[in-house]
């Protein structure tokens, strides 16, 4: 507790109550879309990500806020991912396209997610990357604000190479509500990400990236399991990590079997529409 | 464990055992509600109020004990709660008028919240507030009973500012059964709250507010959310916590947004009656 | 974890492997309960108890071991408990009626639990008390093996008192199984038990007690809910409890609604056979 | 976290991006199983094994991955265990039967499990062993790493001795992907494993073995709970561990009802295919 900071008691507060006057703090009310476009996608790649949506949310991933995306096979520029609602309740319906700056290519009056800036970023500079969670899971959060590396403490989270990078917002606008609002703050976080599978978010989640649908659902998965493991693991001593040697040979074999779990999960959210 | 105060060994669990010729120490049989008179308020305020009950049963906030309010629509001054039962199994019938000192309107036999002077104390004095959330949760207790300060440790839980106060009720009375059963209590507890979203209360729980049903039903889960993570990073090592900066900007962002959430937890629910 | 003691490395594994050629060492067949005779207690004892077996089940205090009896209606010097099975499954036909010595009345084949002699002992000291839970709680084993003694760290739990005594078994013989086998184990954990309403048994588990069924489940569950929110107080800091004037107070304060928990597990156990 | 050794931070997640031209790297596609040679061993046999899948996954022993075998009882050199995938989704069709060197007998175009020699390397020198468990468990992952010694905390888990010895696949080769995918790896593993019942692996998970199915099972399922509530004890102070005396009596006495627990795991399963 002695590291504890205790910030000066502004009446952060009374922004709360002022609430009930500014109409911008009010909850939007959920657009209602209108008929949308049927997607000219795979169906394949879109009945993946609505999955995925539903998967991250069985799995804890996500609740009610966070996000995940896939690039479009008929424009790699461009990406695809729900309109701005709870991922456990995605349909076909509500998935939307984006372009190479993240805006909508037809809204038709569905909103966006404020984030989308995130995966523009990302899409633009890792070509390898097919698809990309934002999650604001509660057991990546403890490493995000203590520095505390995470860092590999068993095979299957073996993409977590030499250790996650924490993403520090305050060294790009030292002033902003923690959210990736606009394509610089998205810039950043790519760079920050660099070539590697996970980013924390200080004070805020975090990105996973993989070369499929199901390879950044597992990450996602995986880094929040690990996240747990390694902070039980810190409190008994110190760890034994995989080895510089050990990591790229378990990170091959756990992706060659991530199909298995991928069934099992798709089995737990069972039939969408 | 070196803190550890153990108190005289005093046998107070006679006090257990002589329960059984006291009457006034045996549960009280539920009593079964006489058609009660249809209340006149706004059906939507009211069907949010038994979801408000249901999900937050859902999202363990509360077991058998808690309650949640909201002001009344028609009479400002007053406000609606259900009688006194899990909110698990609260449906529409069970909801009760109170005026503005927490005393029943028509009961008609059915039995009140011992608690209900939290709600009036609070309605009295913040006119902004339009629901209120008291809850006993486990994650929180920690936190009330070892003075450290539960501060927003990610951007969704901004709206506890600078730190939840924590209300100790000895500081009114020192000899209590800890519960809010009168408005002396009531008011202490609503100054100790002041202008905030949240107030711990030492060795009981804490009690969270919104400017709408959705709003408070949000801050009371996020609540609970933020101490589990705060205590687990606290272990990990000093945490950085949202700046002063961050935490107005970041709570107008969730705001902007809870209805999402609004959204799934009412399909974690169902259909109500 | 200086203070682990690591015993001397028996090869107590032998044990297991021998155990393939001694048949004691095997799991009994559950044995087929032959028509039984119906008891003649009051239906809503019955009831109840069913309920308690299948509501600890289902709130995680008991797993495929651990029992609850009640006092018998009809011979107050009797008690009634399911014979020997998981208490999840039990249905009113699996209870059996036993004497004041832990012995079935009318066994007619059917296995009845080895630990009876827990309940017969206490039922003899204790006429106050008219139901028993015996658990192997996860969450409480933490404090029967370390010394930390259990105290209400809120009002809900205030029946623990002063404090839960933790019973040492080999104390009485200090070469057991752990189980209390017969009625001189039962006596002593009884003596150890005194006039409280829960005692811990030391890499074992617990028992609590009540003036009626519901009383019983109601500290049985609250005791372990209490043990998970101190151990993780004791991680943030000093803990501040219930004071000594608190306790007796909020005791009868929580006794007064516990029919309201009582209302809700059951509504999730559902209808009962 | 002083304890915690930082690596070198070499590029591994270029292997990551790399992979979406590795094809060995990518998720191997189920094979569709073909018309499967129906087994020929005892229907009950094969029965509890694919309860034992489901079981295991229902009860967080495994996930997507890990896997459980039986000895064959018409062959005892040789085992029968599910093709690869998640054992949560394992039904009768799926079991594949292999001989002493860990291969299949009729693969006829299913895959194995790439571990398989876990098993048969077990098999092959402890001839009390009728089935084998190996489960990822995210609450041993912490004992495997810290060395930290699993040993029984309560009576439940007495089979764990004077406690789980810890396998390190670096003692056997420095430079592997974590997997036991050949015999070498195997005897090592069995080696370690010596005459216990279980046996940690370092960074991976955990072998339980037993002398039946439900008596695998149910060392696997309380080795996890052991490990959770001994990490939670740890934290509390020196921990008073089953002594030397109690160890082989209180395992006796708890196999002698592990089936009341194996009716339990089934009956929450349910109706198998």
């Amino acid at each position: 507790m002695s590291g504890l900071r205790i910030g000066v008691l502004v009446a952060v507060c009374a922004a709360f109550s002022l609430a009930i006057v500014l109409p911008a703090a009010r909850p939007t009310p959920q657009s209602a879309p209108q008929a949308p476009a049927p997607l000219a996608n795979d169906p394949k790649l879109l009945e993946d990500l609505v999955y995925a949506n539903r998967i991250l949310y069985q799995q804890d991933v996500l609740d009610g806020f966070g996000h995940v995306s896939a690039r479009s096979d008929k424009d790699p520029s461009h990406f695809l991912m729900s309109r701005s609602m709870a991922p456990g309740l995605v349909t076909s319906n509500d998935i939307m396209e984006f372009d190479s700056d993240g805006e909508p290519v037809d809204a038709r009056g569905r909103n966006a997610y404020v984030e989308r800036y995130i995966h523009a970023a990302i899409y633009r500079v890792r070509p390898d990357v097919k698809a990309i969670v934002h999650s604001h899971s509660p057991d990546i959060i403890p490493f995000s604000v203590t520095g505390t590396i995470l860092r590999p403490i068993y095979h299957v989270s073996a993409f977590l190479g030499a250790g996650a990078p924490i993403f520090e917002i305050r060294d790009t606008d030292r002033s902003t509500d923690m959210l990736i609002r606009n394509n610089k703050l998205g810039d950043a976080l790519a760079k920050s990400l660099g070539d590697r599978a996970v980013v924390l978010m200080r004070g805020h989640g975090y990105v996973a990236v993989g070369y499929s649908i199901p390879a950044a659902v597992y990450c996602a998965i995986y880094t929040q399991i690990n996240a747990r493991v390694q902070a039980e693991a810190m409190k008994l001593g110190p760890v034994n990590f995989l080895s510089a040697e050990e990591i790229p040979k378990a990170q091959a074999g756990s992706e060659a079997v991530l199909g298995r779990s991928w069934e099992l999960w798709k089995s737990r959210v069972g039939k969408i529409e």
